[in-house]
């Protein structure tokens, strides 16, 4: 074996260098360019009376670019989003970047010391909001030393709000020009976006991603599901949650058409399945089982296929058995904001087709492997970070590693080294690797019970409370015990008119676990959440507490 | 407007710096290790009784990585391998680069002079070759000054020649270790691969492609085409015409099956299309012709979709209706091996379904727009490089501009420098672009005839001929003349059992062309082609000269 060619023996590296003709800077803002020209026609974006070509979006996106730059936007400038799934928030995802800024979407549900704490804590200089939240907009900016130049959006199809901030939307976009000469960032890596983790407890962080990464996980999604030409996409996802996942990128890559939808509503998503022959939507598990719940007359005359993703949380088989049932192909994914929403996926193998419901529910409820343009997904060791054996039992930490992964937290050197430690990010989510090399989530790290030294799954304990006919939704937290340590404590929401017994929903995990893993105590309530619908167990662990 | 936030007071450029967790090479490698793991037991590669899963594929492409890196090959090594489609060449698309070398596939077709100019110009030290070949390689070799090792593949599918060579190629595997530590390149920017342009004068350049465009262009190819999980690709395109286009990255990224084939030949193909249920093929205009003229039996009890791409010169509308025809889907692509082959794509609009059959032709025998993720791809002036207007007339040259463009010609600076002036790739060909942005070609710089002052395309000329029931293959060149300049001279093959005089040929397309556009004269002829299938219109001009 020789040495390897140095630079100035290789050929490969003389004079063929990167030039302005062989290399550009990967971001999503290519695919609406290109889009806009070779499908002009083609309608982008629907959101009530607002149906926009994508030549129209282009314009539109452009105008709103210029508009944010005659206000002071800079590459680098933070400009911050806040609203429901509607136009003005999906041409954010184009304008704010074509402007050089950096997308900060803010969660619709947030209070207004939240609010405050990301705008100061991102600097942002601008606000565009929808104008249902101007009473929360004008408590939030109150709160804000810095100022923060505000437009306000009025959304026809809101239901409207305080006439705060000082220029309309409309108004604003109308002040910028619609063939603004807007350029790709100087640098792949530059950040396109800076998204909050909702964090449970303390100060929310701020995850700055790259157009690069943005770019790949556009491209990935298509690659993921096999997505068709001219998809129609009905946004139940909320954009603000990790950028839709990357799916407003996805979408002009794909020429596909938006369905804005401002709220969450069986009947209203049905009826936009129906209507505009949706073919793709994605969700938190609550998503999907509302659609399932839903009275079957809302589902009339819906034949065509429709895919849906599912993450957010591991989705329980009850879930995954009745999207099937209802006729909806269901792909599994998994992600955090760390990786830009899903960068693994359940992917599916043909061969299961011919397994019963259990058993392919049991194969698709699996978190599986990497996206295929996310380098890698694996579980290891959380301190040697060397792989577990694939062995279905071997509890280890989810380790992420590729190009679909954050910059790191804004201003916060030590989280993010410590998320890299060892040249992986460490999601914090336990798990176990099958033989197939499939994950499957146990837990997140926080959220395990050790019980007389056993680990016990909460989510294992929460697929068996959900399989029960009689339950909604269900949450298992560790309590307390002076014997045990900790005992599995369940909290239970029963569907609307059905009774049930705290020694029945006992019995039945006794039936489907083994005894120690069954809950000891069960709370029948309506489970609290966090703004983006992620279970406050944190809250229901004080709250086993207090039961003891 | 203020100024762009400096590096010292952006906060996005403080402490967020790329890393091994967080940035990973481009590398087509990535898709063959994911697909391995995801889809072990899913078979990649069929050639006769070899059929290979993804498991065995990774393994021994691993060999062979292995082996080559115990004969000398190392990071910039150039590693040449000559045969027709065989899972030897498909293993070599990811054994040499894994070994850090680089792939020069040779066309099967070159002569021994020829052979021995790539092999010195590339500094080959390994050359791979099927032993059909064996003689080829020997004569090539003794012109060679360098000391080349070489490996014989032995394929029981071919016809065998001469025992030459160092090693058989299931020997040399069986020498590698299937779990040899193969790295990803140490920069996305590093070569991959070296094409040689065929060039129908002058010593052919080195066209150097790298893993970042290798990656981008494989998936370019699942966006560009929609295509879904599992397809069954048809090897009709030779691998080593431009890397299949990149296809054998592709295939990996989605889990399909390679099926090889060494000779086009119409029975072949559509048996394998049946019996395997081919999804997928690409090739020239003269593999489609084929099958559209193939005996109707010969396409029995094939009944599922097939989509083929269609590209290496631009189609005659004769084979666009008739693919359509014997009912397979047709997606006309355009590139370059400088691009990666295809980088362009005719775009279908779902209103082109509406349009009769020959204005469908019509707009999809244009070479459309750029790939999706090709940044871009124009008409412009040669000399100013400015977009020529979009009036369908304008005369200019296509240029393109992205991340699937070459690095360069290797050890050849002034082409390289010349081939990127201005910041943009320069075809040569000559083209106008239509109201919707499409381009269409006109012809090659060099193959435009100018008579009496007006410029003929031969494409538009050939594309009448063509459309004569009787032609089965037809080129046009210049002839000199005393009073015009140049005159049309036409090159026809007819179809078998056809008669056809002269004066009917040129009846024919003063029909259907303005006078000055069509032949004065006509020669019945075999068309003489290059290597690689294309027509030697400079053997034609000679002769053409020799008919005055």
């Amino acid at each position: 074996m020789g040495d390897p060619a140095t630079a100035s023996s290789n050929p490969y590296e003389q004079g063929l260098d990167r030039n302005a003709a062989n290399f550009v800077a990967l971001s999503p803002l290519s695919f609406l360019r290109r889009t806009a020209a070779v499908y002009p026609q083609r309608i982008a974006v629907v959101h009530g009376a607002h149906r926009a070509t994508w030549a129209q979006t282009y314009a539109r996106c452009r105008r709103f670019a210029s508009a944010l730059r005659s206000i002071g936007v800079v590459p680098g400038t933070t400009v911050a989003v806040l609203g429901p799934n509607t136009h003005m928030v999906y041409e954010a995802h184009f304008a704010v970047p074509m402007a050089g800024g950096v997308l900060n979407t803010l969660n619709t549900r947030l209070d207004a010391p939240a609010v405050a704490f990301m705008l100061e804590h991102g600097e942002s200089r601008v606000l565009v909001f929808d104008g249902e939240f101007s009473a929360l907009v004008r408590e939030a900016l109150a709160l804000c030393k810095r100022p923060i130049r505000t437009v306000r959006h009025d959304d026809p199809e809101g239901e409207g709000g305080e006439a705060f901030g000082e220029v309309e939307y409309e108004t604003f976009l109308a002040s910028g020009d619609a063939d603004f000469a807007w350029s790709l960032p100087a640098d792949e890596w530059d950040a396109i976006g800076l998204n909050y983790t909702s964090g449970t407890t303390g100060n929310p962080k701020g995850v700055v991603v790259h157009h690069r990464g943005a770019y790949l996980n556009a491209v990935s999604n298509v690659v993921t599901w096999a997505m068709p030409h001219f998809p129609v996409y009905l946004w139940t996802l909320p954009m603000f949650h990790c950028n839709g996942w990357c799916f407003p990128w996805t979408l002009a890559a794909m020429a596909g058409t938006n369905i804005c939808l401002r709220k969450v509503d069986a009947g209203r998503i049905f009826e936009l399945i129906r209507a505009e022959r949706v073919s793709h939507f994605c969700g938190a598990p609550v998503v999907h089982n509302l659609l399932i719940n839903a009275p079957v007359a809302l589902r009339a005359g819906i034949s065509h296929p429709v895919s849906a993703m599912i993450a957010g949380a591991a989705p329980p088989q009850a879930v995954i058995e009745g999207m099937e049932g209802i006729g909806f192909d269901l792909t599994h994914v998994y992600g955090l904001t760390e990786v830009y929403g899903p960068a693994g996926v359940c992917a599916k193998h043909p061969e299961w087709d011919e397994l019963g419901v259990a058993q392919r529910a049991e194969r698709n409820g699996r978190q599986g492997v990497s996206y295929p343009l996310q380098e890698d997904m694996y579980v290891g060791d959380p301190d040697t970070l060397e792989p577990v054996p694939l062995d279905g039992t071997t509890m280890g930490e989810i380790f992420f590693r590729g190009n679909i992964t954050m910059k790191g937290y804004l201003k916060n050197p030590a989280a993010t080294q410590e998320s890299f430690r060892g040249g992986v990010y460490h999601t914090g989510d336990l798990a176990v690797a099958y033989p197939d090399g499939y994950v499957k989530i146990k837990d997140r790290s926080k959220d395990i019970i050790i019980s007389g030294g056993e680990n016990i799954s909460t989510l294992e304990v929460e697929d068996v409370l959900f399989s029960h006919p009689g339950i909604l939704e269900a949450a298992v937290v560790a309590r307390p015990d002076a014997r045990w340590g900790e005992t599995p404590c369940a909290f239970v929401t029963l569907k609307p008119g059905v009774i049930l017994s705290e020694a029945a929903v006992i019995a039945w995990c006794r039936d489907h676990l083994a005894h120690y893993k069954s809950p000891r105590k069960v709370v029948f309530c309506v489970l609290p959440k966090t703004s983006t619908g992620k279970i406050q167990k944190n809250v229901l662990r004080e709250q086993a507490r207090a039961e003891c």
